[in-house]
């Protein structure tokens, strides 16, 4: 069995050194790393085939197939994912504030690496090369436990990384990769107090909470989304389809997608017709409330757990409501705190909205998609915080640091 | 049993109403409550004689009956604390950021409360009145769960603040008391996910480390110190004991208080015996390493565990170095993430110090009694984060906020 203390330990003494490196030299690391991964990708596609080969032995859906299947193209991806993190500022330094107080101590807020970052994900391997870069560029040290069915892809890439910060002179420990399939494993690694600062699981629901659950490191939880668009009694119905066309169907698999809709009883005989048109044209089932199935036919009656799922399907829940506070109030009994929208071209109901829904994201006319670190400008991403302590909503290289207090004096004592 | 469920449910139902709340009926309504305390006090005192005396029949330590005790002077002090926390300025609404897109979406970052903050505590009854203050000033709705030994002190105190609540025309749930002192229900506190956003222990290191290990809800590490004070070669020696006796006696029990010493083997000679005569006029134990012990008489030898002892008590573990990196891993291996100093003249080492140490307040030439969020001018304290994650160090009221992001757009959606 894996020596986990042993990984830690390795992860804390690099963390101290990875927390002083200059940007210039992290930067220099980064692009020695992508131009790693761009040359021996071949190595890389030869580990990917063995997990593939595997995985259609073992009957693995081609979803999952494809999840895991790494090709040049998605090599240049992770190569161009790490020469943009390279370009991007360092947060590390950064004196987010300074006060004197009044017995001349002079209190600064430095931003600091947190110093080792677990992350837990599943079959994709393109997350070991991402996180690595967005982790090693906040001057953190990563361990990295990666799905079983990944094993020999991320295995291969984690060696072409450490091989890279070798050559730059940096402790390749900057990342390390659990390779032990025991599930266990996995456990005592959600309880490596101590060693590990934060957790940050990232994959499917069902990952989510046994992180949450069996977690004693503290975690950020992340990535499950059941998105709301509430369409109010004054709202601009033609945006209000294409607004909901573009949060429901641009992509079905994602965090960030639509998955239930509020409307206002008012707009109902007008707005639903057209948008039944446009989602059947989409093959989107329509599951909703009575009032909604009076107007339109072909839905297939909502029921509470429905109001309550993410589909991440071609399936949409729809509630009527009568006015912004009963939609604010069935949106909050609901979601899952990541990102809301209100249709509206009232700019009272917009506030009491954005006022009112809790979630990460609040949206006035807007699609929930743009709830992304790229598209936030952020320049990265680590995943999208659904909780509220530390970070809420697209986490970039920031929210992956902390900060101390560094307090000089000229000999003060306290009476 | 405690319906958990329930009060978590009326919990929910409190932080919408108070997260909209102006900051001047919040304000009302911390003096108002305060006045209640200060005329129902013979109510309080009563209820607290009752658990005074539970105390003394079953025979509960003189330090512990005193933690416990109110008189006339602490309920005042309790009084006090509320009409402090409603004249410092209301965090929530505080707009941290404002960016547009170049697809002209414009994104803010709007600091808001947290929600439902869960509080568990031992002994000392004034908590439940402080935590109200902090939380209810934030917009939060809190859950206390008190030692057992004081509940009938924290039910009278609870049943001033929900009448004077009331009062106010506010909901009374925005404080509840969890009654129960069965250890089930205090578990089942823990992981009460869904309803409690963050959960801040408030006591010993036992109590911290059972709601970490319990806990499924994201909690706020706090309070265990072992903070140490390093004598570095070229440090001012007069400064350097002044600043030690502060930190080591100035009082004991406190998280900030110094519990060990690392000094450079060059000030040996010099600083021991004047130290050792301040430390023994104050009937403090040394408990130090052999090159301690060669130049002074009396101490004890002092074993690995010494180091990582937080004493809370007349007792210091020293430790000799040969230099500010040894200092730095020493310090780094024993600490707790509090609070470090170093006593020096060297601008070269002080800076060395400050980026080396991990720690949420690292100092320069001064006591490390000074972590506490009112020397540190945040107006009031709900306890000191050791953890990286959120908060580090002392959290005033903005810790207890976090942000939502509001995305205003005019139809965009993603393509």
């Amino acid at each position: 069995m894996t020596d986990l203390k042993q990984m830690g330990e390795r992860a804390v003494a690099a963390k101290y050194v990875l927390g002083a490196l200059s940007t210039d030299k992290k930067n220099r690391a980064l692009l020695t790393a992508a131009d790693a991964l761009k040359m021996r990708s071949r190595e890389i596609l030869a580990a990917n085939e063995k997990d593939l080969e595997e995985g259609r032995a073992a009957g693995m859906h081609p979803g999952l197939l494809d999840r895991l299947a790494l090709d040049e193209g998605r090599i240049k991806a992770m190569v161009e994912g790490l020469r943009q993190i390279a370009a991007l500022p360092d947060p590390v330094g950064e004196v987010l504030e300074t006060f004197t107080r009044p017995n001349g101590l002079v209190i600064s807020k430095r931003r600091v690496p947190m110093g080792v970052i677990g992350i837990i994900y599943e079959s994709r391997p393109n997350v070991t090369a991402d996180a690595f870069g967005l982790c090693f560029k906040t001057g953190n040290a990563v361990i990295l436990k990666g799905g079983r069915d990944a094993l020999s892809s991320n295995a291969a890439i984690e060696a072409v990384l450490r091989d890279a910060l070798e050559d730059c002179g940096i402790t390749p420990d900057a990342i390390q990769l659990i390779k032990d399939t025991d599930r266990a494993v996995t456990t005592a690694f959600m309880r490596l107090n101590g060693y590990v600062d934060v957790l940050i699981p990232r994959g499917g629901a069902g990952l989510i909470r046994a992180v949450v659950e069996n977690s004693t490191v503290p975690v950020i939880e992340t990535g499950t989304g059941n998105c709301h668009i509430f369409v109010d009694e004054d709202a601009d119905l033609t945006m209000a389809v294409n607004v909901i066309m573009n949060a429901k169907t641009q992509r079905i698999g994602v965090c960030n997608a639509c998955e239930s809709l509020v409307i206002h009883d008012k707009v109902r005989e007008k707005l639903l017709p057209m948008l039944a048109a446009a989602l059947r044209e989409k093959n989107v089932e329509i599951r909703a409330d009575e009032r909604v199935r009076e107007v339109i036919d072909g839905c297939v009656p909502a029921t509470t757990k429905d109001y309550g799922t993410e589909y991440l399907d071609y399936i949409l829940s729809v509630k009527t409501v009568d006015s912004v506070d009963e939609a604010i109030a069935h949106i909050n009994r609901y979601n899952t705190g990541h990102s809301d929208a209100i249709i509206t071209n009232s700019a009272e109901h917009a506030e009491q909205f954005l006022n009112g829904v809790d979630a990460a994201c609040v949206y006035v006319n807007a699609s929930t998609r743009f709830t992304d670190g790229f598209e936030f400008g952020f320049g990265a991403e680590i995943g999208i915080s659904t909780q509220k302590l530390h970070a809420r909503g697209p986490m970039g290289l920031k929210e992956l640091t902390t900060y101390k207090y560094t307090v000089c004096g000229t000999g003060q004592v306290r009476s």
